[in-house]
């Protein structure tokens, strides 16, 4: 089933890396100038490959038996038959050293590929892609952040994919407050380099597995020195084998029962008194954990989008050999598929995937950007526009899937209620990225506070007038009405922004009551930029981006007004939420 | 849990039949000029009673145990522990006889009092609820297109709940698509009233249980003289055990592994030759079977309205007890329902809750005053009302739900996906009635094109003159803005109803692809009116449905807009989705 969903995803990547441009916006960035399109295209091909034909036929295996966690074996989880391999198989193929430092043994490649790889093994096996998902985060933040020591004794395994890691964020009293956190960090040495950690955290995505000989949890806790609430929290590297071979106090104590991902074990984790190593400056552990948000932020929408894709091609390949009732203007006996209702089913899904792409790639640009640009105002600039993006593409991307999920259920009628069918399965997997790393709500919190209001909408403008330049040039393209709609709503937008910021201002309450509503306008106008540029990269009103330019023009544009319109009601008269 | 959603639902129904004038409008009908207001709140408040006694308390215990199909003893199903016991008791509470005809030992209660007693005892269990479903239905066609012979021996059991009854429409090869039904019925009399029945049947919810000695098939099949199609089924009433207490020659051959009520054992069913009786006339089989379909589509609405019901008590009791983050202007550490993102997803829902069941009521009351209201002309006025806002209630509200389950969930963040929880159930129940009585997308065909085209739009117009006299009604309430919006969109679809008509004649392929926003329009017209209503019937702008009105006017009115934004550009520049 999955079969054709790889390589549809694996096209439409190539499309974005060649046709679009971003290949070649890569290759103007110093590290990568050896990476040519092709060889990212061939990189996404064995991604596509690997996930095609080692992941997915794990997917359903992955769901129907679960992990189990043996309380006799000190905690010990089993994962699902198979998963052990496949992760073998991805360790020996390098997939883990993808974007590391070349110096420690990585490969290099940017972050497009590495989120195209994320993308790719998630829409095969999301419950399996949990697993290594937090590796590079891990890597990342014990390379910024950790002493020579440690980078010393942890990195190599973390960039080799010999070990995997976990963050532990997650305390029963503590959810999207990280500022609750109680786990207690005790010095052991004067110079404040190592701590017992005791504490219970939970909801720890592979905080126990058999995939690795040793995990290295990254985790918040409280020294009795430190201030409360967030500003309080240091982080710490936690192993799960110590340096010596002994094993460490920490251990797993049990795992959820969950709606899905049921291949991904979700534990409760106990430490009691596990050795720990600080990571980065003590009281700064958010600040570390943090640095690599936008990336892991990234690699969720990106879930989203391989979930979604996974979605449409099942629904697609049903609709296509479902015959069912005649159609106008057909002969009896059709496939659904030229249903005109199962039509919009199915070409809002393909819509929303590539949309997303346009998205989701150009977002992962600004951080490769972000990091490697020439100079420092481009670096900056692309970093600002990679925190503007990254809560979009989290929040707006998650939701896609899962409602496009929903979609593709529905052209598969009541044997989609099946759970034989499989997209049961996706729809239940894709309902929890829209809740962790931030739940949605705080991607929109994070985006009209922290990323529009804080810079006075600088940043936020500025991208919107890359988007009007797109937009502007996309409009005299033949046959492909609906741009001019797009500019009414940019310049509706530019009448909104300036009294929103004043009402972020001087009535935080009602701004967050509307929050959503800015995601959703940010989404829209940012996507008819996107679709704008797409259009102009093609040949041709004809062309399959035509037609779904088109589509999102006159299908989904309207939901940006429907966002618009509610602003503009929140503006002439408040609501608080009180 | 489910304690207080049953009285939140009760309260919500009672404010429906006193506040806003059901009960009394239903004393004007001759049959029920004995039942006043109070005696139907007194049946809803036993109802609600029991839901929340008797069957909330089986819901997780039907998800966690599911059926189990033995094949060994010939096919029976064991439903979930405590469900057979729980139908006993409603049996001896004569809830089955509720609405059926005093003359056949029933108590004649109203359409909407059924309604109720369906919402409530959905919201606590809807599979569960799944069992009797069918009953009513199954009573109303057989008493309504039975001969005098087969109503004698088979009524009695119907309305005394004694036996069950299910529909066999869907074979795998015929789903939304009837015209394809296979099932062969040979004929063994002379004067063609029996029948050998020969086929396979799927999705049989209750095709086989433990709870009734017989059970009651009603089955679509074709005679060997029919023609093609859907105009040549026949419907035969074939029960499991026949009046000589031999068993039928019908079995259940398997049971469905769903994602969602799961307690509801899903047959296929086997006809190898088993004796069926025709039910009304040869080749009408369709007439007959449609017959039950206003109130059996009704009924899965008002399950929707239910499962919303129950999933937002849940969320707000979480939301009220779960202590996070600071809000702006408060102290840290309040329960996150005080936090406007969370006030958002819990208003949203109670305001679509209560606006459920102001539309689901109102076409309740148009079944009964369809069936005795005083002059013909009136009966058929309110069955042409009926029969428009059925296919509304039924694809809205069972969306609804599901998307008002989907933001409980969120509400409870990585809480919400553990099963424990509950409420990832809700949301796994609340996908299916998307789907079955009709998937979403034929009720929308259904409403654009038979109960909307089919009288030129004449019956719509009829109804929203009526929504535009309590809007221009409403618009002079102190403290409620929002209402002139509602009459510009008004206007709006008046200006675009007849070139809609136009395009349903001149290319219904193009006038399907929007069918969806057509549902939409309709809805959110519909609700306008309905909110008006209930903002001129309760005094002063303070009361919660002033709130709710308010709500509504200013974050779900946009929809509707939208929807029309979309009708407008379909027919600027139509697309045919082919």
């Amino acid at each position: 089933m999955t079969h054709s969903a790889s390589q549809s995803a694996a096209q439409d990547i190539a499309f974005v890396l060649e046709t679009l441009g971003v290949g070649e916006a890569l290759t103007r960035l110093a590290p990568f100038r050896e990476f040519d399109t092709a060889t990212l295209v061939q990189v996404v091909d064995e991604a596509a490959r690997f996930s095609r034909e080692v992941l997915a036929p794990l997917n359903v295996v992955g769901d129907r038996e679960g992990c189990t966690w043996q309380e006799a074996n000190g905690g010990e989880v089993r994962t699902p038959a198979g998963f052990a391999d496949a992760y073998r198989q991805y360790r020996e193929a390098g997939w883990p050293s993808l974007p590391c430092d070349p110096a420690l043994g990585g490969q290099g490649l940017p972050v497009v590929a590495q989120v195209a790889v994320q993308e790719l093994t998630a829409g095969a096996n999301l419950a399996w892609t949990m697993y290594p998902g937090i590796l590079h985060g891990a890597y990342e933040c014990v390379d910024r952040f950790g002493s020579a020591a440690l980078r010393d004794a942890w990195l190599g395994p973390l960039v080799s994919g010999e070990w995997l890691a976990t963050m532990c964020l997650t305390e029963p009293g503590a959810g999207s407050d990280l500022g609750q956190i109680r786990t207690r960090a005790e010095w052991t040495d004067a110079a404040h380099e190592s701590a017992r950690i005791t504490g219970e955290k939970i909801f720890i995505s592979g905080g126990e597995q058999d995939l690795t000989p040793n995990i290295v949890h990254l985790v918040l806790a409280r020294t009795p020195d430190a201030p409360a609430g967030s500003a309080g929290l240091s982080l710490f590297l936690v192993p799960k084998v110590l340096a010596d071979g002994t094993r460490n106090a920490v251990h797993c104590t049990g795992i959820e029962h969950k709606m899905g991902i049921r291949g991904s074990a979700t534990c409760s984790m106990a430490f009691e008194g596990a050795t720990g190593y600080l990571v980065g400056t003590p009281h700064r552990g958010l600040e570390a954990m943090f640095a690599m948000m936008n990336s892991a932020r990234l690699h969720v929408g990106a879930s989203g989008v391989g979930l979604a894709q996974n979605a449409y091609d099942m629904a697609l390949r049903h609709a296509q050999a479902r015959v069912q009732s005649r159609v106008p203007g057909g002969a009896p006996g059709a496939p659904i598929a030229q249903h005109p209702a199962v039509w919009r089913l199915l070409e809002g899904q393909r819509v929303a995937v590539e949309g997303a792409r346009l998205l989701l790639y150009r977002a992962a640009l600004a951080i490769d950007e972000s990091h490697h640009a020439q100079t420092a105002a481009a670096r900056a600039q692309a970093d600002a526009l990679a925190a503007l993006l990254t809560p979009v593409v989290k929040a707006m991307l998650t939701e896609q899937a899962f409602l496009g999920a929903s979609d593709a259920l529905q052209v598969f009628g009541g044997y989609g209620y099946v759970e034989e069918t499989g997209i049961s399965q996706v729809l239940r997997d894709a309902r929890i990225p829209m809740i962790y790393e931030g739940t949605n709500e705080i991607q929109a919190i994070d985006l009209f506070l922290r990323k529009i209001a804080k810079d006075g909408g600088a940043t936020l403008s500025h991208w919107l007038s890359w988007v009007r330049s797109q937009v502007g040039e996309a409009r005299h393209l033949e046959g492909l009405v609906g741009f001019d709609a797009a500019l009414a709503c940019l310049d509706e937008w530019a009448r909104l922004l300036p009294p929103l910021l004043t009402l972020a201002q001087a009535s935080p309450r009602a701004a967050l009551c509307v929050a959503g509503e800015v995601m959703r306008a940010v989404h829209g106008l940012s996507m008819a930029g996107l679709w704008a540029q797409a259009a102009l990269a093609v040949d041709g009103a004809q062309h399959a981006k035509c037609h779904a330019a088109r589509y999102w023009l006159k299908f989904e544009l309207p939901e940006t007004r429907r966002a618009m319109a509610i602003l503009a009601a929140q503006l002439t008269d408040p609501e608080t939420g009180e």
